[in-house]
């Protein structure tokens, strides 16, 4: 009998597990709109200056250099050409979204409407949740990061770039949505360009800010869904409005 | 000829004196909106234990008792009555609002949709811009706050509170919104009855929050618009949209 219990909780345990994976990858649909989970990505160190010395080779279309990064799932550090991710190397435009998802498994979703749903927003800063979005024949890359800009008070910042020139980000709006709890959050912006460091982005501030409580007050048991969309405008029609 | 151009300088400090004093209480309407310019009032203190003991006197619908309060055009003490300012006296709720256009010389202003137009936004923490609004029946208080809760970061912090008690605030929605280079974000929650200290909602970050470089993202000439529009909604209708 205790035999038989004991297998029992092995196979329990296995699906339990199977569960779990297919959790971490799944994208459905709820209320006519694209859910997508993403898990997230710790980073080891953030180096504030990874910037400064790239401003130059933007205008070329060349990726700054970053630093070295880890995951939680995959401890091996992954040397890349990506704007998130750390490497010694420098890259073109064109591979950027192939390399997210090849290396880094970053998914890539397609949809005028999608919602984002980050899980376990209760890790430790630094951490990072990651999607692309295609939409309207361009690539986005959306941003969520937990990060400590005063120590041991983490802040959440999401933003969205364009995998493209700064003049081609010009073109677009994008919109954050949070909505829970009889609260909601828009935020509305022109995406920055990848070729701009997120580091930057999120140090200035210029971006959809959260503190822990807020955070807490939109997620849903350690989750929390941001609804995103993108539209095209040439000159944002919104400020003429107020 | 000097004594005449001396005169007419002191013509023109006087017209100046006079448009300034002029520009700080008025209301006008743009763009079909009424928007009412704001001044701040510097606070001397806050303390952070001042809401502890007064959880017990909001159901009763007695104010709890605050702490002393210094405006920047008028250095005197003022002892009060009011959620924002700081007094040893406790009162009711139906003299909240004479009170404040009174003792406190804060505006209140009519209709569905205005704007808040809060001036002074480089002043040093802590400052609050304070108005009242009065519409669908009631009246409600809109405080910007400027506050240093990490030392030498201030944030700004904005809510909406209803002058009535909390059943009566649950029958509300408020919404505020900034619009300007290119950004927009909107914060949309069920105001607080002004029984719970404003402190308390600002402490827990359950507001409007911006930080320095957004705050200078939204304000111009040092200025920062604020679009308010308040609505009734028994359930929150947007909750189920997402």
């Amino acid at each position: 009998m205790l035999f038989f219990t004991q297998c029992f909780g092995a196979v329990l345990d296995l699906i339990h597990l199977r569960f779990q994976h297919y959790k971490a990858k799944r994208v459905f649909s709820a209320a006519g709109q694209l859910v997508c989970v993403v898990n997230p990505t710790h980073s080891l160190k953030y180096a504030p200056t990874r910037c400064a010395a790239a401003q130059t080779s933007t205008e070329q279309g060349i990726l700054p250099p970053c630093h070295h990064h880890e995951t939680v799932h995959d401890p091996q550090l992954v040397p890349c050409t990506c704007p998130l991710f750390s490497c010694p190397w420098e890259g073109h435009l064109e591979v950027v979204v192939s390399h997210l998802r090849q290396t880094h498994r970053i998914n890539i979703l397609q949809g005028a409407e999608i919602v984002f749903l980050a899980t376990d927003m209760h890790l430790p800063a630094p951490t990072d949740w990651i999607i692309m979005h295609s939409c309207l024949g361009h690539q986005f890359l959306l941003v969520l990061r937990k990060q400590e800009k005063y120590e041991g008070h983490p802040q959440f910042f999401a933003t969205m770039m364009l995998i493209g020139t700064p003049t081609q980000a010009d073109n677009f709006t994008y919109r954050l949505e949070l909505n829970r709890n009889q609260r909601r959050l828009k935020w509305e912006a022109t995406p920055r360009s990848v070729l701009e460091c997120v580091d930057s982005v999120i140090s200035d501030g210029d971006c959809l800010v959260l503190n822990t409580s807020l955070a807490q007050l939109f997620s849903d048991n350690g989750s929390l869904a941001i609804g995103i969309a993108i539209t095209t405008s040439k000159v944002h029609s919104a400020e003429a409005e107020m």
